[in-house]
């Protein structure tokens, strides 16, 4: 058999695509037995896009001039709405068209970015595409710098790190452990790698999805020119299919190779939804109104998750403060010399004969075997609750 | 300055983007004498998408779960299409939804296709983002095979290149000359190419831009595993906007690597576009009456751009069969000891002067300083009327 490119013959699938395969085969056999089978392992949300955005790209098909070739890096028109919420909701100010780059999801933003060096680190627990895609796809030697077990940082591990590498992947709020980093610790994290000379690449996805008085602080907000932020409109406006996001960096020769990547990729992102995303941020009454629906709802299921677990004892556990995953860790709970892949699956497989999907930890870097990621983003109360009865069935040991 | 990744380094934008640039400047200055301005440098189509697809796309937006995350490689029912689209219009039978996979525009089926390899080779002429995106941003050294002065196939040559490559890069109907491949050249050349173990990216943008009673023969008719098959909505259903596009090979682990390839670039394509794409398909009677409109059109310019040409001895020029590019060749005007970068810009400038934007040949690869691409897919029958006078003004030496 032929042997192609290592770059492309390293990658994978996201483990949790696989997981979320099994699991929907496993939920029809479960479901046989007259139970629910509840499912935590999905980063899909049950919102629909609103209105006020398919409007607008049902307007940009309607005119048809807008269903020409793009302009590479993103139409004019977006970029200036993209420039202007950049500037009021993340204050990072002084940009200017060409700091912007437009892209497919926030996942070619970071692909993109991953492609301009050949050696990086990031923070585990991590979300698993950097592991899976973006390194093996660039040719990447990725350095874990893990956090603590409350997930603080520790800047001794990371300095070391950052002498080793070009570039560090940062993503607030986090993704699986739902920690949003302080102002402090981004402005720390931010001034380290510039004093390193090393590029922050900032994952910022769920900048939106926020609990209580806590503040999503961007990286994108301080004056350095080795940023690169990407943003994506898929959490904060349920537009997962839609494929849209963009990135923006001071330095003016990264964007311009970011740009000239994302038209060899492509050509462009497609016209007309560049439309409909110039309205959902420039529609802050609409914007807002649809975000906070949204959030009333997640803090609802994390609040009734979180409580439920935090008094089961020995699950050690983070109230999220954003995104919507939590990473519990079940070590008091771990059967004695049980090893290696065994020990990957052993929480995965306990729960899921008990009616309950998660993705295993292992899948977010090395040392997680013990916890498991439990998304909320397509789980109603009503089953947040029951799967609360069931862990405390299966771990409550008073 | 931060010296990037190499592959990023030596990315361009194509020449062509840039001519474009330049023309619509010049254009400006140009009519201010009173004259107008005729453009022949662009690939832009000036037909509208047919509202049969538009109506599609927005229904697709309507129905809310078609904007949820793509199924990697494309939705089964987009698929389906395809194949059925192949199977019939192709005559490539036997295939599977594994044996395909959706992208953005033949771009990204071209783009991800290249990073398979390390070595290749492709006719020249040459579409110009080969040279400039491809060709660098996968690393891969390029090696130019000319066809003759009339566009036949040196096969002695073509052999001897296909012992020192992975892949040969093949596009039929051909940009930048308008040649569609007979038959039995695409066998021939597909069994060489086998025989050499070397896998043929096909390129089959204008598959349908065709005149008269010529025939696309595709590659992937061909029962062999060595082909990937590239196809664009672009072109067929003036689709450039959308960015939709598929490839298809017998070899499923090369479908595998280049599905995974697609994920990871941006967690695949935007899904109601699919559903707009398998109506495009799908809808043979409105399908045909919108391309044969087109090409109704199409065919007007190019006899009288052909025509108007031919008749100026001298210009040498072969009909185009497909397409809607013509290369002419004007060596017997080039003036004496006109060399490297003054005549690279010769006729581009001479042309420019008098009211005509073209594309140089030298975009398209090495030796063709002395030919021009004429791409009449924008320009209106009497601009070519007014433009062919002006030909004749300058190059009649009669």
């Amino acid at each position: 058999m032929k042997k192609f490119n290592s770059e492309l013959e390293n990658v994978k699938m996201s483990p949790i695509v696989e997981i979320s395969e099994e699991i929907k085969k496993k939920a029809l056999e479960f479901e046989k037995t007259g139970k629910s089978f509840i499912k935590f392992q999905r980063g899909e949300i049950d919102f629909p896009t609103p209105d006020y955005i398919v409007e607008v790209a049902i307007k940009g098909l309607k005119e048809k001039k807008l269903t020409k070739y793009p302009q590479s890096g993103g139409e004019p028109f977006f970029k200036d709405a993209i420039l202007e919420k950049l500037a009021f909701e993340n204050n990072a100010k002084n940009l200017e068209r060409e700091n912007i780059v437009v892209t497919y999801g926030g996942m070619e933003a970071l692909e993109l970015s991953f492609k301009l060096f050949k050696e990086g680190a990031g923070f585990s627990p991590c979300w698993s595409p950097i592991f899976e895609n973006f390194a093996p796809y660039s040719n990447i030697k990725f350095i874990e710098v893990p956090l603590s077990e409350s997930f603080e940082v520790n800047y001794n591990l990371l300095e070391k790190t950052l002498k080793k590498v070009e570039f560090f992947y940062f993503n607030t709020p986090h993704n699986p452990t739902g920690k949003i980093f302080s102002e402090e610790e981004v402005t720390n994290i931010s001034e380290m790698c510039k004093k390193n000379n090393v590029y922050l690449i900032s994952d910022e996805a769920y900048e939106k999805i926020i609990y209580d008085d806590k503040k999503h602080f961007s990286p994108a907000s301080l004056n350095l020119e080795n940023i690169i932020s990407c943003f994506t409109f898929s959490k904060t406006y349920s537009m997962t299919g839609f494929r849209l996001g963009y990135l923006a960096t001071r330095d003016k020769k990264a964007a311009e190779l970011l740009r000239l990547g994302n038209y060899t990729q492509t050509a462009g992102v497609v016209t007309f939804l560049q439309y409909a995303g110039a309205e959902a941020l420039k529609n802050k009454i609409e914007g807002e109104k649809a975000v906070n629906l949204m959030i009333k709802e997640y803090k609802k299921r994390r609040d009734d998750l979180y409580d439920g677990l935090e008094k089961i004892k020995g699950i050690k556990i983070n109230k999220p403060e954003g995104a919507f995953y939590m990473f519990p860790n079940f070590s008091e709970f771990m059967p004695k010399k049980l090893n290696g892949k065994k020990r990957d699956y052993y929480l995965y497989n306990l729960l899921m004969e008990n009616g309950i999907g998660v993705v295993y930890g292992s899948c977010f870097g090395r040392g997680f075997e013990d916890n498991i990621r439990l998304s909320f983003s397509a789980t109603p109360v009503s089953e947040i609750q029951e799967a609360v009865k069931r862990f405390r069935n299966l771990f409550n040991k008073n």
